[in-house]
């Protein structure tokens, strides 16, 4: 069956329902680039307008997700859980998480992405580790999972490719703020790892993509929806993200904070996300215990040692691992100091994420490199109680000028109030 | 200046105003080809969706405007004013109204369009003239303009080269019915003509573009104010398109009806029409008078002298004019009987316009050829009695095997009741 594009931009632009042989004609033609980009442009434009219901969204995603491999790990007994996170500053959840979770049990196949804009990327983070390697083939993939229940890679250029490609061209038309378009994005990719079940960390407010309570709520939902109706057991949580998670943003420091965590340590933030998205990636794989399970993969040291089996795996260099003081650190240290006596009212993720990634922890564009031990620590937030001339946060960088360029905008990122705040709530919600 | 086609996008898709430096940015790059189509696409998309105001309309007018070339006949002393109709079925007024007014005093610079769809042309109704030539170089039709205050063309690949690449690019996205876009399509190649009043023939009814009197008086207001803010006096005459104009359509047979109006015949609705939009064209030329003014032009001999003699300069064989029998005629002829006696309650444009086409009077795709010979001739009109079996139509062709694809489609056309209607009026409003 072949459809007028026409007819079908103009069924989408006066509101009409697209039916599921449509949405899997238009993805198909559209990857094979018998549909243009200027009509898939003018497509994504009227869904941006029109939203996409239930079924279209069900039907938009398969497509998707069936543009590429879908991978099927039946043979692997343990559940299959991923987590997914729509991406926040300093959120490095990933790493401390996927191995504790793999040691309780669960098997992990874990595809992330890299540093783009003012969020990190866990690929990145992980490539700190002299020798890790996360392209790998569709058997090595399978073969490091197999063998400990976990493997942390890049995405395949054969998942989803008309996501891929459909991304770009969204990311050019002003056409990526759809809750339909984001969740079909990242659902797509996500189903295509054979998943049995996967828990979503939907990220709200000022650092997060989707600002608003309502709208993140929304996008959870959207998400839940699609992957359940696909029968994989999905559950969001929706989380804060006014300030960056834990106290380190950059690549390598975000190792070493993820490292603290696995040997029973680290900031409470990233402890307490840790093991919110844990507790739910057991109940998922059906694996009893929750909290206490986790805890006791941390105790008795199976969390940091399934992290350094894996890192084997994939090539790294675990004496950094055992000692992450040889991990990278720039060259360069600066402070931010307390303009004035009082309590810490806003540290504001944007701004620190988007300083990060000018002094070179990300990218401004895809192809920008990104320097390891660039990266800014921070001290205090929220809620702290700080003194005038007091240090707020040490900066490590390489190149002078980029942070005289800098150093302005990021003193703009905390504001000191003088009467005491509690600290923000991370968990705010859980969807599914 | 440059901007970002990014943030341009996003700010009109999240409703916000473009300011006239932006949109002759835009414009001029895409032009250029410098700003891609799959970014112009989005935009019109935003644009279908958003609008655009009336400052912002008339920046983006004159962008494409400017884009090409703008006439100046300035050296011509006579007050230059041209129509330009929406499109119709049967809508041959060009034909005697232009030679009508320029031989009352009016200089008419008249670009036309080709049959493209349900609706005709003027330039393929003038060349089943034989040898009547409507490509002209600018020196060429400025001659033929300063020798009979009358030229009859195609619009030049020079006007408005903007235009003519947003069109082919919103026919082939979704996103022509936007009505800033069409106003502004259509007014940045007629205000390039160097006219000093314009009046235009905005259709309404189920055969015309514009469905419901409401949009056909919103295209209406756009165009007159878009006109008057650039210093052409426009009025625009709001026009009923239910059913076809006179009584032919097709190429020479319009052609054979127009020269019946210029002899002082002709149906009534085609000679209504032609006076009451050159009435507003001799007004707009400030020459008095009216539609005795326009009467004298056709009992004189004048008008008809005046389309006899622009049809010598553009090379046509004038014979035909003075008889027309002499104009093509399709070998093959079949009638449409009516089914039942009673009263006509509907002749639908769209309908016969459809058949006209497929049986090679017009275009479905744009390298389509014409048979100037083809037509059908409407013996009976919303109105008028009839009785069973009687004719309601002539239909004459070339190809046998298309008559029979299109004859049920023709017969659906015509609607009979049992009680008397009144004829729809045709001028519904006046604009401007």
């Amino acid at each position: 069956m072949t459809y007028s594009v026409v007819e079908l931009i103009e069924a989408k632009r006066d509101g009409k329902k697209l039916d599921s042989d449509q949405i899997a004609w238009l993805i198909d033609a559209y990857t094979r680039g018998e549909v243009p980009d200027y009509q898939m442009s003018a497509m994504a434009m009227a869904i941006v307008w029109r939203g996409l219901d239930g079924d279209e969204l069900a039907a938009w995603t398969r497509a998707m997700l069936e543009s590429g491999d879908v991978l099927d790990f039946s043979h692997i007994p343990a559940a299959k859980v991923d987590k997914h996170s729509t991406g926040g500053v300093g959120d490095k959840i990933s790493i401390p998480l996927a191995p504790l979770v793999a040691a309780c049990g669960v098997a992990v196949p874990m595809m992330s992405g890299r540093a783009l804009g003012h969020t990190g990327g866990t690929l990145d983070k992980l490539e700190s580790i002299p020798g890790f390697t996360t392209g790998l083939d569709k058997e090595r993939f399978a073969g490091i999972l197999a063998e400990h229940n976990l493997v942390l890679a890049g995405q395949s250029a054969t998942i989803a490719p008309a996501d891929k490609k459909l991304y770009s061209l969204r990311d050019a038309t002003g056409t990526v703020p759809s809750i339909p378009l984001i969740a079909s994005s990242i659902m797509s990719k996500k189903l295509a790892e054979g998943l049995d079940g996967l828990v979503l960390d939907v990220k709200t407010g000022s650092g997060a993509f989707m600002k608003t309570l309502e709208d993140s709520r929304r996008l959870a939902g959207t998400m839940v929806g699609i992957g359940n109706s696909y029968g994989v057991k999905t559950v969001a949580l929706i989380t804060s993200m006014e300030q960056p998670l834990g106290n380190e943003v950059g690549n390598a420091s975000e190792i070493r904070e993820s490292i603290d965590v696995l040997r029973g340590g680290g900031p409470a933030d990233i402890r307490e996300l840790t093991f919110a998205l844990g507790e739910v990636m057991l109940e998922l794989a059906g694996i009893d215990g929750g909290r206490d399970r986790l805890q006791q993969a941390i105790d008795d040291g199976s969390a940091l040692q399934k992290f350094i089996d894996v890192t084997r795996a994939h090539g790294g260099d675990t004496t950094v691992i055992e000692d992450p003081s040889k991990l990278a650190v720039a060259p360069e240290e600066e402070h931010i100091a307390a303009p004035t006596d009082g309590y810490v009212t806003r540290c504001d993720a944007m701004t620190i994420g988007a300083v990060a990634t000018r002094l070179g922890a990300g990218r401004e564009k895809v192809d920008d490199e990104v320097d390891p031990g660039v990266g800014i620590t921070l001290l205090k937030k929220i809620g702290d109680q700080v003194s005038k001339g007091e240090t707020l946060a040490v900066v490590r960088f390489a190149e002078p000028q980029r942070w005289e360029r800098q150093r302005s905008h990021l003193q703009t990122a905390w504001e000191i109030g003088a009467d005491p705040v509690d600290p923000p709530g991370l968990v705010i919600d859980r969807i599914g």
